[in-house]
């Protein structure tokens, strides 16, 4: 993506050029995205923050300083490609107006439209290869609704505008938590616990586990990636007396996986998965559904998770927490988990184009 | 009990008798439970430990003591009250003898016996007061099934003995997981993840609360405890659109509890109960099920988590590990566990013996 997007830029040497900024979007503006935004570029030099560009209202983005004492400067810029070289000096917005003037704390419907179009814009750019990784801020989909956004999720979104850019390919998106601390991805998300059990099958652990996989290789450089599969009932169904699920499903799984050569490991009691000296024995764990994947690491890493999108055709990662309608505007939004979100998004877009090159080479050599 | 247990012995002055020795079983003696034991008493001026008197095989002990090469002297005693004044010479056994050698690694059904035997008598001392809290070792229920156990676990195995000396009342035992981080109940435990959402109802609720509110209060010392009930979905259900257990079963159990004045907050999302600044809200969590209750403390607290039975008549800890055969006589186990259970045990017996006292006073004046 990088490289195809220095090449739109009519660059002859793209090795010289500088690398594309990372593509950040606005979020609900009632909620903690615009201040958090301001708190990481406030940040960028201490925290070596890589250029990233907000498709975002500049003009709420400046108030929103002003009212909260934030030394920022913002600036509109006409694309992407212009937003790395003046990131040192200001913020780079490409100015996305909103209908209503944004209020900390009040979600207004009317907004809802100039959110979904940054969330279009960014992922256009990096799709096309303008900004090399996109990194979202909090939605809030009940606000969307009423703007008519008709997609379950705002990663299933993404999914859906990544069809637009290749025709004819389907996205099955995985959601990674990722700390320094761990990795995980839990197998079912926002469903019942009740809903759970029937919703855990062979092929989806398969596609899953394979989608993981190849995202530690090419973009967390991790050459042969060991995985390890959480049970879904205690002491993982202890040899079917509680549960048969492990027995059934998750087991033989693994087992077709180990056929196909890859180092995934289970099903293993899950509260026994996520202490220091187990976390060595792994670079991922698939967990069978959200609170067992989310309760190790908002344990271990509040504050510092991320949120990543693998099986998508760029990289997405955003900060792991909600709008935070209630304590928008205050000045007490925790910018952490963002900036470690562009930290990440940068890094991995970095290891992605490493690896593609190197791909590439091989297969001309 | 402490004080009947000295009336028993005859001292007019229980004040000046020294306390009498916690109680602590044998466990499987194919497992760790011997050689954790011996490291613990070798451990017992260093880390403080109060007397405790093992229910067990002396020869058995003896010998695992030289194969490990750990120093530690056997004495048998006639009783336990004759345990606490030679503790510090050596690890007091009230003998329960073996049918055959404990071999470690090696389950033994012929061994049943004596493993049960072993709990009944140290529970019989505590009940009667001339011991003052029950530690236990881990058993293996596969083992003692062999061996005509008909219960579903350890825990109820206790209740009914506990049963047997105070007749007529009934004894509905709530599991604890405690470490210096965390306390926290898991409301179903070793049921498949399928059964918890038909196994979770108000009446539940509302008696372990009850439960563990009181033992907060008298075995924790804490006047007035804060108890965080957690949600049995992703993000406590999300106003019912992700599950309605929260809003029919758990909501309402939780006014019902408010009403009475007790401190109850929730539903909680589980993901975001267990970080550091989180915990400092409640003193004690009710979880749903297994792993949302055991994957925070033993991500947190892994080798100091200490299991804690509460609602019976006795004040009963055991480390939060099993027989662990695979490591049993290789000089690997580690004993911290179980010294985390003896102190607590101790301390907890001690906090009721004192408050049970403050009541009596109170009653009295």
């Amino acid at each position: 993506m990088a490289a195809a997007g220095a090449a739109a830029g009519g660059t002859s040497h793209p090795s010289l050029a500088p690398p594309p900024p990372l593509a950040l979007t606005m979020g609900d503006p009632a909620g903690i995205g615009l201040e958090i935004a301001l708190r990481a570029w406030a940040a960028r030099i201490e925290r070596g923050l890589a250029p990233f560009v907000m498709f975002g209202d500049a003009e709420a983005l400046t108030q929103r300083a002003r009212h909260l004492g934030i030394d920022a400067r913002i600036k509109v810029v006409a694309d992407a490609r212009s937003a790395a070289p003046i990131f040192h000096e200001a913020l780079p917005v490409i100015n996305m107006a909103l209908a209503s003037p944004a209020n900390p704390g009040l979600p207004d419907a009317r907004n809802g439209p100039a959110t979904i179009a940054s969330i279009e814009a960014a992922t256009a750019a990096v799709a096309l290869g303008q900004a090399r990784a996109l990194v979202t801020n909090p939605i809030a989909k009940s606000v969307l609704y009423e703007a008519g956004f008709a997609h379950p999720g705002h990663t299933e979104f993404l999914g859906a505008l990544a069809e637009r850019f290749e025709p004819g390919r389907r996205f099955a998106p995985v959601m990674l938590l990722a700390s320094d601390e761990l990795k995980v991805v839990p197998l079912t998300i926002h469903i019942a616990l009740a809903a759970v059990p029937s919703a855990i099958n062979k092929p989806l652990i398969f596609e899953t586990v394979h989608t993981l996989w190849q995202a530690l290789r090419r973009d967390f450089g991790i050459a042969a990636p060991r995985i390890a599969i959480a049970g879904l009932n205690p002491h993982a169904g202890e040899s079917g007396s509680i549960g048969l699920e492990e027995r059934d499903i998750i087991a033989p799984a693994i087992e077709a996986l180990k056929a196909e050569g890859l180092t995934v490991t289970g099903p293993h009691p899950a509260d026994t998965l996520f202490h220091a000296s187990a976390r060595k024995t792994y670079d991922a764990v698939l967990a069978m559904y959200h609170d067992q994947a989310l309760i190790p690491i908002k344990t271990l890493a509040f504050d510092r998770g991320v949120n990543v999108t693998l099986g998508l055709p760029f990289v997405r990662t955003s900060p792991d927490h909600g709008t935070a309608f209630d304590i928008a505007g205050q000045g007490i939004a925790n910018p952490e988990s963002l900036i470690q979100a562009l930290l990440l998004a940068a890094d991995m877009a970095s290891k992605r184009a490493l690896n593609s090159t190197q791909f590439k080479t091989r297969r001309i050599s």
